[in-house]
C-alpha cells in the first residue's frame, strides 16, 4: 500500500488532496497519475436535473440506503461558478449533515468551470481520486443541467435524471441533451399533481427516441423527503450497473470516459499556455500594434499559429 | 465601397453575416478579416449586472436617448446558454421590440459559450462585424455576471455596471470580479427603498480600491422603467469615452482586446481540433486500450502532447 493510497484512507487528507487536484495546485498531475492507475472500481452514479428537482434531498436519501448495506459511499456536488446560485447549493450542502459526521461518508462540492471559461477537468479529476480512494459508490450531482453538468455526468456509470412535476414545457428543452444521456428517470416529489402526466410525458418521449436499444430507461415515481420509491430506484441503479458489466459496454464507457478525459486534459494543457501568452511578449507587442494599426488582424494570425500546431507526437 | 460593406449596410444581409459568423460556418473568417479591418469606429458600452437589475429596459431607455442625437445603435445580447433562463431572455428582448422598427437601431442576441465550455469568441466577434457595419454606439448587453459575461464586457469601451436595492449581499459577491472592470456604476429601481444605501456600499468599496486612478467611477441614480436619470447616465457615457480618446487609455484598451481576441481564436482553433480527435484514430484507440488496461494514463500522455506543441511560429 503506497502513502498515497495510506493517505486517500484518511478523511482529513483525502480532502488536501482533492483540494490540491480542483486547484490544480503543485503536485497535483503526480498524485492523480497514481490515482489514475488505482481507479476503476468504484460504482459512478450521476444525478441531475433541474434546479429544484430535489436532487440533494434525493442524494441524502441514497446515501442512507446504500449505508444500510454497509457501502462507502463518497458524493460530488458539481455547483455552477455563477456567483448568483451560491446560496442555494449551500442550503443544499447543509442538508445533507446529517451524514457528515459517518466516516464511511464523504461529502464534497467542486466548480464546473475553468479560469479561462473553459471546461475544468478538476470534476472529472476528483471522481478518479475518490474511485482511487476506494470508495463503493460516488454520486455525483449536478446543481444545473447546462452543458458544463451534461459533460461531468456524461463520465458516469449510470446517469439519474430528476424531474418534478410543474416542469412540463422544460422537458422540451431537456430532449436536447440530456435525455439521451438519461439511464433512469426520476419523477421526484411525486406526490404532487401532475406526476403521471410527467411520468407520461418522459415515456412518450422516449418511445420516439430509438438511441437506447440494449436498455431501456425506466420512469420511477419517488418521493425522497418522505424516503418514497427510494428500494425501487436502488434497484433499478444496479440493474443498469449489472447490465453495464454484463455486457462490454462498461469498458466501452470506460474508454470514452478516457478520451473524453483526454481532450479535457489536453485543452486545459493548451489553455493555460495560452493564458500565460502564446506569444514571447516582444512578438506579442509587436503584433498588437500591427493590429492597432490594421495592418494585420487576430484572425489570420489565429489561422496561422493554429495550423502550425502538432498534436501528433506520441512514440 | 466592398460587397461587404455594401451587405452590413442592409439589415437582412448583416443578420445574414452575423449568423454566420456566430454558427462559424463556411467563410466566416474572411468576412471577420475584412470585418477586423474597418472596425474601430464604433463606442462600444458593456451594459452587465445581475439577473433583475433591469439591464434590459435600461438599454432600451438608452436607444431611445441616443436615437433622439440621432445616433444609430446596435445592441447585442449576451444569453447565457444554459437551458434553463431562456424564458427570462425572450422577455427581455420582447419589451425591446419597440425599436426593432427602427432601422437604425439593430437588436441581436448571442449565446456565450462554445461547443465544448470553452469561451465562444463569437460574441466579441459580433461586436466587430457590428463595428464594421457603422453603428454609433455598439450597446452590449450581458444577462448575468458569470465569467463568460465579465470577459465579454472586458472587451467593450465603457462598462456600465447596474445593481438594485435589495441585493445587498451580493455587492461582496460582485466585488470579487466585476466591480474592478465597472466604469459607471448605476443603481437602477432607485426608487426602491435601499438605494441610497446602496450607493454608500458602493462609493465604499470604491473607496478601497486603489486600482482606478486616473479615472473615478461615478455612482448614478436611474429609474430605467421612468426614464429618470438617463441624460446624467448618457453624460457620464461619453465623459468617460472622451477620457479614453484623450489619453492613451483607448489604444491600451484596443490593444487588450486584440490580445484577448487573438487569445480566445487560438483556443477555439486548438479546441475545435482536439474535438475533433487530438489523435489519429488509430492512435487514440490504442492509447483507450492502454488506459483501460492500466498501462498508460491520460496525463502523462496530455503532458507529452502540450510539451510538444510549439505555439511561436510567426514569419
Amino acid at each position: 500500500m503506497s502513502i498515497l493510497q495510506r493517505d486517500l484512507k484518511d478523511t482529513r487528507k483525502l480532502s488536501r488532496i482533492l483540494s490540491l487536484v480542483e486547484n490544480r495546485q503543485k503536485g497535483y498531475t503526480e498524485i492523480l497519475k497514481e490515482c489514475f492507475l488505482l481507479s476503476g472500481k468504484s460504482k459512478v452514479v450521476g444525478i441531475t436535473g433541474p434546479p429544484g428537482a430535489g436532487k440533494s434531498t434525493l442524494t441524502s436519501t441514497l446515501i442512507g440506503h446504500l449505508r444500510k448495506e454497509g457501502a462507502c459511499v463518497a458524493v460530488l456536488a458539481i455547483d455552477p461558478s455563477s456567483s448568483f446560485s451560491g446560496g442555494a447549493i449551500l442550503g443544499d450542502r447543509i442538508r445533507m449533515l446529517n451524514h457528515s459526521l459517518d466516516t464511511k461518508v464523504y461529502i464534497r462540492s467542486a466548480a464546473t468551470r475553468g479560469a479561462m471559461g473553459g471546461l475544468c477537468p478538476a470534476a472529472s479529476d476528483m471522481i478518479t481520486v475518490l474511485d482511487a480512494a476506494g470508495f463503493d459508490y460516488i454520486l455525483v450531482e449536478t446543481v444545473g443541467v447546462g452543458q458544463d453538468e451534461i459533460d461531468v455526468v456524461r463520465e458516469t456509470d449510470t446517469v439519474l435524471l430528476v424531474l418534478v412535476p410543474g416542469l412540463g414545457d422544460d422537458i422540451q428543452a431537456l430532449k436536447a441533451g440530456i435525455m439521451e444521456i438519461a439511464d433512469i428517470f426520476v419523477v421526484n416529489k411525486s406526490d404532487r399533481e401532475g406526476s403521471n402526466k410527467l411520468v407520461n410525458e418522459i415515456e412518450y418521449i422516449l418511445s420516439l427516441s430509438q438511441s437506447k436499444k440494449e436498455w431501456n430507461p425506466p420512469v420511477l415515481k419517488t418521493v425522497a423527503s418522505k424516503n418514497e420509491g427510494i428500494n425501487e430506484l436502488i434497484f433499478e441503479i444496479k440493474k443498469h450497473l449489472n447490465f453495464l458489466e454484463s455486457t462490454s459496454l462498461l469498458a466501452e464507457k470506460r474508454k470514452t470516459r478516457a478520451a473524453l478525459k483526454l481532450r479535457r486534459l489536453l485543452l486545459e494543457g493548451l489553455e493555460n499556455r495560452i493564458r500565460n501568452g502564446p506569444l514571447k511578449s516582444e512578438e506579442e507587442r509587436k503584433l498588437m500594434e500591427a493590429f492597432l494599426r490594421k495592418e494585420k488582424d487576430p484572425y489570420s494570425v489565429a489561422e496561422e499559429i493554429v495550423e502550425s500546431v502538432i498534436l501528433e507526437e506520441l512514440q
